[in-house]
C-alpha cells in the first residue's frame, strides 16, 4: 500500500528535486550582469582571493550527497542508480527541514580509493560533504582519507547522525534514570557505522563502560579475529574486559542496537538494571517489537519508527548539524561539535514534557536546527 | 560600471542557483512517501530495471556542467572555485530558458585522465554531461573518450554550441548574399575549440571550400607542425591546398573568426568576396569594430556582443539543443543533429525579418527552444 502509493508519486515527480534561480534574466541587462560579460569580474575576485568563493558563489550553501549504492537502507547493495531515490529525498528534507543546497552524487565505482579522488576533485563547488550509505569498513576508510585531506568537513550520516541522535536521547533517558553518565554501562549491540560512531562519542562523552557485541560476542582486545576498526573499538571500550557472548551479558543500563531484527536476546534484556533503557534501531523492523518490550519490563524504548513514540531518527540531527557546519565555516568536525549536537536535540524536550515516552523531540519540531546551530557555536 | 553593478548583485545572491523540492514534506505521512520506508519501493524498482532511474528520478532532466576552469571566458586559467560564477549563470540559463536542472561541477584538477575519470563516475545522476571552459587540445580529448564511453551526451558548449549559432547565422546570410553552400569559400580564423568545430560541422554542411587559419597561417596537410586535431582540420578542409598568410587570402565568401582582438586583417577583408559577411566572435572586444566594419564594406556583420546587430550568442543554441539531448534520451550527439539545430535557428528569423541587421533571433525568442526541439527530433 504504502510501497505503491510511494511509486505512484515518484513516477508523477520525476525527481524530487529541481534546481532554481535566485535571481531572473528577463532581459539583456540581466544577461549582461549574471552572464557575461559581467560575471568575468567575480570571476576575477576569486581567482585573486580563492576565499571569495564564499561570498560571491552558492559554495557555502551546497553539500554533496555521495554515495555509491553498496549499502542502501536495508536493501543493500543495489546500485549508485537505485539509491538515488534515497539520496534525492535526503536533499529534500535538507532543503526544507535546514534551506541547505543538496546535490546528490551516486557514484559508477565502488573502489575506495577512486571515490576519494572523485569526491576531492569535485569539492570547489560544495561547502560540506554528506557520506551516505556506503558499505562498511571501506566507507571508515574513505571517511578518514577525505577528512584529513579536505578543507572542508565530511559528515558520514550513517556515523555521527545516528550517534548523535543516540546521544540525544540517552541523554534525556538517563535524566528520567536519575542516573550519572559515568556511573552508567552501555551495551551497544551491533558494530557497523552505526555501533562504531555510537561507541565512539559515548566514550567521548563519558560515559562509565562500554561494551559493544558483534555477531561474535563481546569486542575486547583479547579476541585476534578483529578488523582494524574493530581493533580501535576494544582498545577504548570494555573497561570490565568482558569476553562473553550477549546473552550472557550482565548489568547494562542501557542497549543501544544498531543491528536487525532479532539479534537482541530477550536473556540479555532480562540481566539488565532497572529502569531498563533499550534503543532497537534496526529499521523499518526494529531488533524486538514494542509489545516485547512491554513484555520484557523495558521502561524507556526507542526505535527509528515514527509510529511508536521516541523515534530515534537521524533527521533529528543532519540538518541542523549541516546547517551549523556550513554556518559556522567548520573546517573539521569534532566530538565536542557532535556532542554539542546532541545536548542540543535533548534540549528541545523541555523539563515538563520529558517522560519514558518522549526522550526526543519531534522530527518536525522547527526547534531543532536552530538549537543545534546555538550549541555547537560554542565549540567552534 | 557593469563590473561593479555584477559584483554587488553576486555578493547580494551568494550564490546564482538553489535547490527546490517538487513535492513539499509538511507530516510523517509525506516522510515516509517521500523518504524511509516508502522510498525503498522506487530503489527496488531501479535495481530491478536500471532503466526505471529516467522515470523515477531527476536524472532526465539533470545535466552536470563541468570545467576544470583552464579557459574561462577570456580570463584563461583562473581555476575551478574561479570558474563557478560563469557555471552558475549557465545553470541559471539553462533552466530559465529551457527548464532544465543544471548542476555546476568544477574540478579540482587538470589532469585529462582524472578528468574523464571523474565524470564518468558522476553519471548516474545525469541526463546530459556539458564540458565547459575546459583548455585545448586537451578538452578535445576528454570530449572524444567520454562520448566513447558514456551512455549520455557529452555536449561541449565552447565546439558545437558555437559552431551551430555560427552555421545559423550563415545560413541566413548566404540565403540574403543569394549564394549557395556548394559554392562558397569560407575561411575560418582561430583553430581553438571554436574554430575546429565550426571547420567539422561546415564540413559536414556541404560547404564548397573551407581555410582554416592559426596563427602561423593556413593549415595545411603540407604543415609539419600540426598537431593532431589541426592534422585532422587539414584532412578533411582546404581543397584549394592554400598555404599562405591570412593578410594574403583572397576570395572568400565570409569569414569567421573566433580568435582574439586584431587577429583579423583588414587587407584580408578588402580581398574577400562581396557582398561581404563576416563573424567576429571575440567576446567582449570583437576582432575589428563595428566602425571597422562599415569602413571596410562588410555587408553582413555578426559578433558576440549583444549590443550590436547580428549576435552570435551560444545562449541561442545550448539551451535548446540540452533540451533536446534529454527529452529524446540522445545517446550520442551526431552533425545531423546539430545541422538541424542551426537550421531550426536559422528558420526562427521570418522572411519578413531577414536583414543584413537581422540573420539570427534574438537570445529571448521563445520560439528557439521549441524549434530546436522538433527539427532534432527529425534526425533520432
Amino acid at each position: 500500500m504504502l510501497d505503491q502509493q510511494s511509486l505512484e508519486l515518484h513516477k508523477k515527480l520525476k525527481g524530487k528535486l529541481s534546481v532554481k534561480g535566485r535571481a531572473k534574466i528577463a532581459n539583456i541587462n540581466d544577461l549582461s550582469l549574471l552572464y557575461t560579460p559581467g560575471v568575468a569580474e567575480p570571476c576575477r575576485r576569486i581567482n585573486a582571493n580563492k576565499a571569495q568563493v564564499y561570498e560571491l558563489t552558492g559554495k557555502g550553501n551546497n553539500v554533496a550527497i555521495v554515495t555509491d549504492g553498496t549499502r542502501v537502507l536495508g536493501l543493500g547493495d543495489i546500485g549508485p542508480e537505485a539509491a538515488l531515490p534515497v539520496m534525492e529525498g535526503k536533499a529534500l528534507i535538507m532543503q526544507q527541514f535546514a534551506k541547505i543546497d543538496a546535490i546528490p552524487i551516486c557514484l559508477a565505482t565502488k573502489n575506495a580509493s577512486e571515490i576519494v579522488s572523485v569526491v576531492k576533485a569535485i569539492t570547489p563547488n560544495f561547502g560540506a560533504i554528506n557520506l551516505e550509505d556506503i558499505e562498511t569498513p571501506k566507507v571508515f576508510e574513505i571517511e578518514e582519507r577525505l577528512t584529513n585531506e579536505l578543507d572542508i568537513p565530511v559528515f558520514h550520516d550513517d556515523q555521527h547522525g545516528t550517534a548523535m541522535v543516540s546521544l540525544a536521547g540517552l541523554i534525556n533517558a538517563l535524566k528520567i534514570a536519575g542516573k550519572r553518565k559515568k556511573d552508567v554501562t552501555i551495551a551497544i549491540v551491533g558494530a557497523g557505522s552505526a555501533g562504531y560512531a555510537i561507541s565512539k562519542l559515548l566514550t567521548a562523552y563519558g560515559i562509565g563502560d562500554i561494551v559493544v557485541f558483534d555477531s561474535k560476542g563481546a569486542i575486547t582486545d583479547s579476541r585476534a579475529d578483529l578488523e582494524e576498526y574493530k581493533k580501535k573499538i576494544a582498545s577504548t571500550t570494555n573497561k570490565q574486559k568482558y569476553s562473553g557472548s550477549l546473552k550472557e551479558f550482565t548489568g547494562a543500563d542501557a542497549i543501544i542496537s544498531a543491528a536487525s531484527p532479532g539479534a537482541l536476546h530477550h536473556e540479555t534484556i532480562q540481566k539488565m538494571k532497572e529502569p531498563r533503557i533499550v534503543f532497537a534501531l534496526a529499521n523499518p523492523v526494529p531488533e524486538i517489537t514494542a509489545e516485547e518490550a512491554k513484555n520484557l519490563g523495558i521502561a524507556i524504548f526507542g526505535t527509528g519508527r515514527s509510529d511508536l513514540p521516541n523515534q530515534i531518527n537521524n533527521s533529528l540531527c543532519f540538518p541542523g548539524f549541516l546547517r551549523a557546519l556550513l554556518d559556522l565555516r567548520v573546517k573539521r568536525i569534532t566530538n565536542e561539535m557532535k556532542i554539542a549536537a546532541a545536548e542540543a536535540i535533548a534540549s528541545c524536550v523541555s523539563k515538563d514534557e520529558l517522560a519514558t515516552g518522549k526522550i526526543v523531540p519531534d522530527v518536525f519540531n522547527k526547534k531543532v536546527v536552530k538549537k543545534i546551530g546555538r550549541f555547537v557555536k560554542k565549540k567552534c
